[in-house]
């Protein structure tokens, strides 16, 4: 596999990570996944403009333009003989010496990997996350940071259930996302989301839905599940049908005919 | 400077981290910050634990003994011609593919790392944390994390505001623990912590106050700093006097008697 390194195309199995990368050291950093089609990235406006306001957060200065990053995107996936695929940039804070603050200047580590993508997923099976909670009170909340552990443990607490993903709860105990999606309920024909002010994700594909299909951002309780008609969970590699959460099904525990109506066209 | 990289020693600047490591992409996996004098780790044994209990909670395996890492901690310091240091032990999930379960059997990666000792620290002027709390709800609070972005960006904050540190409140609202130390207020002569359950980490040397000192667990409320007699903050590099937070003197704005009497004998 070719990755690219601060802008340099090498074998992964060359390219060396800093032991004192604030990426690794700290989460210090954050980071994209973009689906790749034809050779060509989807809504890469949207994904490099999160990727900034993150890096903004941060404090993290952008190593290059937009167009860079595209340029060096594309040139991965070909260098790699995908066309169609998943691609992941991730962008630290660089190297620091110890404790919190990073060095001023700071040199960031963007780095760009590849790789094929998965089979499309069939519908989802989730739990209520209950080893974790999402933090709607953090900054943090609202960018793609690498400081992404909340999410893995409750992935591993599904993976304890054998399903496929687990719902996180904020701090008050309203829906917030899934481990790697946002989540949509189709309640008396409405389609909601939880508010980014309630701990989701300010998902590239999520502000899709809510331009073009009307999805509104409404705060969801646990209750909601129960109510709702359909659900879905959505994220740069598509949306997939949500029919079952702890056990119980949703709706009719099939995927919805809106959820597949969307799924064609996204 | 000399590292140990999986047993193995090198100079840092040869070192590589695969860019795949779930501890940067992912900031799953944990750490400890050790002082060492005369060569010797303090406080080994329960650092060591807690490293072990990290692992546990994130399923990670431990790659060697106790033994094992602390002959390697020692080795390091020498090495690098120290005696008197700080040492970190990073351990993360390892290399990993797309996706946030991690692969099984994981190897993990184990990194020790030596600094000389910064100076003995004066007292400490801190902020109320506005930008982030710390997420009492979530299992990730009880361990010592490579996701300690929250931590960063508070401490930035509290740099903007040109003072040391920055107290973090939980998601209630009340006090946790500083960006990279335990709290301590005494209040009619009683030492008093936040419990672990409203998000304190469990600080080695937190543990040591409260085995030795009486100092006791109490959920404490942002007004108990005006209270407070005296304050100050522990981390596994000693004891700091907290004199002032969000602009107000904690007592008479000066390192209190309790507090100096405790450096001394820690």
């Amino acid at each position: 596999m070719i990755i690219d390194l601060n802008g340099t195309q090498m074998e992964a199995t060359e390219a060396r990570i800093d032991p004192a990368d604030r990426g690794l050291t700290l989460g210090d950093g954050v980071f994209e996944t973009i689906r790749v089609r034809g050779g060509k990235p989807d809504r890469f406006e949207a994904h490099v403009a999160r990727l900034r306001d993150g890096a903004k957060v941060l404090g993290i200065v952008m190593p290059t333009t937009d167009s860079g990053i595209e340029t060096r995107l594309i040139d991965v996936v070909k260098a790699n003989e995908l066309s169609d695929a998943v691609v992941r940039i991730t962008l630290s804070h660089g190297v620091g010496p110890r404790g919190l603050l990073p060095p001023d200047p700071a040199v960031p580590t963007l780095m760009i990997t590849a790789s094929s993508r998965p089979d499309i997923a069939g519908p989802v099976k989730a739990i209520i996350a209950m080893t974790t909670r999402r933090n709607e009170h953090s900054t943090t909340a609202r960018i793609k940071s690498l400081s992404y552990l909340d999410n893995v443990i409750a992935r591993r607490e599904a993976a304890g259930y054998e399903v496929d993903d687990a719902l996180l709860l904020n701090t008050q105990g309203r829906l917030a996302e899934s481990t790697i999606a946002n989540v949509f309920l189709m309640i008396n024909g409405a389609l909601l989301t939880p508010p980014v002010s309630d701990g989701a994700l300010p998902g590239v594909m999520r502000a899709d839905l809510i331009a073009r299909f009307r999805a509104e951002e409404h705060p969801l309780e646990i209750d909601d599940l129960a109510r709702a008609e359909e659900a879905f969970l959505t994220n740069a590699l598509g949306i997939r049908p949500l029919i079952e959460v702890a056990g119980q099904p949703i709706g009719d525990g099939e995927p919805g005919l809106i959820t597949q109506m969307l799924a064609a066209r996204l």
